[in-house]
């Protein structure tokens, strides 16, 4: 697979980062056809086509995140129906190169795809670390939405220490808020000191006091009642971690605590930067495959 | 005036900041008396009483920004009906300090108070200058909400070096935009290339080329038609200047430029930050007169 | 005076700075003549001249900061004797721009240059904010070397909030410092606490207690005998304001206070960026000319 | 062993890290017994005894960084002669903890020390991790020292993202250069673009042009007479790895490339940080052999 012989890009379904995606690939001077998006007339100078004539006139596809629905079907929010992929669809899609998320699933579909030249970019840890900037800056923006002071001067806890929790406590120590990060390693906690914020073990948590927002990307049931009844009332909990995440909201509700479930924070808050990192991280499969 | 003696503040109307400016009073160890919110029925441990009990168990009032609205009656969104000071009324007030924004609206809608210890905190540069905090990070939700990509890495303009500008780029360039600031004077321009950010001199823009969010801090008519026809389609506008503001909205509207007006944001997104403002300007005006 | 006329420039006397100012010049496609440093056989590819020939060949000149010395010669630590003018080079002096620091001590040496198109680019506002960055920079460095814990997590305390209490404070925060700022007026009160440092009123400053490292930049005797007896023995107090200073150093050093001062940090500690920064002003200077 | 039993730490030689590793114990209300420092009359309040008293009279070992000399002895440069431990010595070390660095080098020189409770407080990765912290303000010290412009506005290349890398790059950039950083792996260069540095793979690093100041944290000779042959001049070189180092000092003075060796950043530059570090690294290991 050599960079320079993907001319045409077909990119099928998806929502809006798949159209930045799509703009920020013409702007680098390559050509796309869009399928899976017949609600739109046409999106910037770039024509609306079939799924077929997408297939079928591009060098490689891009499948959306994710990439199909649990019945098969297309992930494509644009598109008018139902899109399940043919017989003579699938053979196509075995001749090119196939950019998509969640491959297995994919194969689980279709399971014609196997054996195909199937590469999962969403699966790759680069691209969860790029993401995990829309992710803490929207992270950011519901806290400032829904907490009544500012984050400067507010009193911040990120419980958990991985990608997100990296690049949130930074985002919030710039923006004047004072952070805790909890984690469990010797390492984690020195990086933490290292960067002068508060330090708390996430495996001592027995309560939560004094926060104005805590932010949780531990994904495990980490606010469960015993620990929400132990948490300030006026605290605001944003839980960012991935389905079945990390807070207890019925008991937060009962417990009148303000919890908020914030998913899929690159799409729904940046979806021009989420575009970009999935166009970034396609190219650098490219690009190792031209090694 | 003694700061000593101002045990109880009768808080007279306003909105969620006089609430939270109520709560953070009651933190301080003072009481409060809450007039002019009888849609509530109390908040928090403070009762809420009629304007007459919050005017005589008071040792001092405070009015609301804005204090008046422009039939007379008192500024009060959670009073069930339109309050007017009768002349019993405006005796006592004239006995107290009185602490309010607008002090001339004040006078102009109650003559009888002029002679009375009015103390305009709104007034203050230095009531101005805190706000500016809640102003820029209310700004920069704006931006994250309206934009479709991220701050970090965005381009951002800010119009204008006072003190929203001061504030707000100093903030953009945290979350790692990239900032630039325009100004006219070679003072402002000294400090803005002395804090890294990009300049432009304000009497010299032409037009406005290559900036995903353009932040106008600039009180009079900068994006005039004939500037926004020089600026770039895709570019979001938030107009941080108060009435009648900086951008003609219709010509924006015309050539499909997003412009929002963002005005008032301490109060509508961070109540809490700008409710401790008033109280820490009520406190500087009562310590300064304690000289 | 217009830009595109001055082709060459003659730099007469001065330290590094002067050096740096030249090869930027150049850099920018200017030509220049360096004359008073006739110990140096050449700097880069520029040819080292006489002042003579520095003065006749050139469209303007440059004297260093400061311009003379106390005697009226030239301020020239690279030549390798005394340089005055003579009334034949004050005459060809009289037909070019000279830019200069310093002015009016000059024209006290050579009074034949008044009426001369003398501009004085180190009297100017944004020259000394521009070199508040340099100051800075140097004023961390001398804390870096003479303090012995890092700066990060350091408890930072800078009286005076004009521009070099601007530029520092900022910097220091950046660095990881614990910053608090000692000014006067409520608008630098407001300023400081909107960028999250702590706040001391430079009047009731009656004790320095707590702070690893002092850094004055308020040009009178602040810290006076009687400051310094309340002042923790092992605070490193760095004094940054021009002679005679705010530091009482006999007394300083009688306490056994750590007490250091610190001049004309720009040339000293960043020749190129104080070069860059004079190069700057004069072309600014010369735009201003051309409105 | 429990920490509440240790109540007299027994300092055994080393630099001005374990005087301030003592201060800061007795700050913490422990007692100490300085030993192998005859040379000093007494530090602050704490007494100076000779090995024996120190070994005899404390509940715990300290010892320095690193702990012996090639030739076995007591690394103790404030001792006035070469200390070596007798038979008797080692059997009162073999009672107690003893904390120490390098303990491998330890036993070899004292192979009776087998089976003793050894801890290496400076071979954890929190020790390391902490004090990146130190070493990367002492490597800003040396550039600003070195380097002729200010940190702010410089092009600075930084090689290796490994502990140093990661806190030197966020400190560069907070002092306002523009970094760059080169790394290797797909995770170290998403979080470099995370971060908002530039990136450039390690591995593909042929030339290096443009930068102001590199600083070289790969620890094998990255700059070898060929790639120093492709870099500027003008470019400053703070070689930050530990011996070898990755630089041809030969090479790049036969190039007349300005190549700084800057190694034990930590006690030359902060001893106060560090020794603080060192009483943290200890307590956590007294922490962990108590759960």
């Amino acid at each position: 697979m050599k960079q320079c012989e993907i001319k045409t890009f077909g990119i099928l379904g998806g929502d809006k980062r798949q159209l930045f995606l799509a703009d920020s690939l013409i702007k680098d001077g390559r050509s796309v056809i869009l399928g899976g998006f017949d609600t739109l007339r046409s999106f910037g100078s770039i024509a609306i086509a079939d799924i077929r004539t997408a297939l079928e006139y591009s060098d490689a596809l891009i499948l959306p995140v994710p990439c199909v629905r649990t019945d098969g079907s297309l992930n494509a929010p644009f598109a008018s129906g139902g899109i399940y992929f043919d017989s003579d669809e699938l053979e196509i899609m075995k001749k090119k190169p196939v950019f998509t998320s969640m491959k297995e699933r994919l194969v689980r579909a279709y399971p014609d795809l196997k054996g195909a030249r199937l590469y999962d970019y969403a699966a790759r840890d680069d691209f969860a670390i790029l993401n995990a900037v829309p992710t803490a800056e929207g992270a950011a923006e519901c806290a400032m939405s829904a907490f009544e002071g500012t984050l400067a001067g507010a009193r911040c806890l990120v419980t958990g220490y991985g990608r997100i929790g990296k690049v949130l406590s930074r985002l919030l120590h710039s923006l004047g808020a004072k952070v805790t990060v909890s984690a469990r390693s010797d390492t984690d906690r020195a990086y933490i000191q290292a960067f002068g914020y508060g330090f708390v073990n996430t495996t001592e948590l027995r309560e939560v006091r004094g926060f104005d927002v805590v932010f949780n990307t531990v994904p495990f049931l980490l606010f469960d009642e015993t620990l929400l009844k132990n948490t300030d009332r006026d605290t605001l909990l944003i839980d960012l971690a991935s389905l079945p995440g990390g807070v207890d909201f019925d008991a937060a509700s009962a417990l009148r605590i303000d919890a908020q479930r914030a998913l899929s924070l690159p799409g729904k808050c940046a979806p021009k930067t989420a575009g970009e990192i999935i166009k970034t991280t396609v190219f650098r499969i490219i690009e190792e495959g031209n090694r």
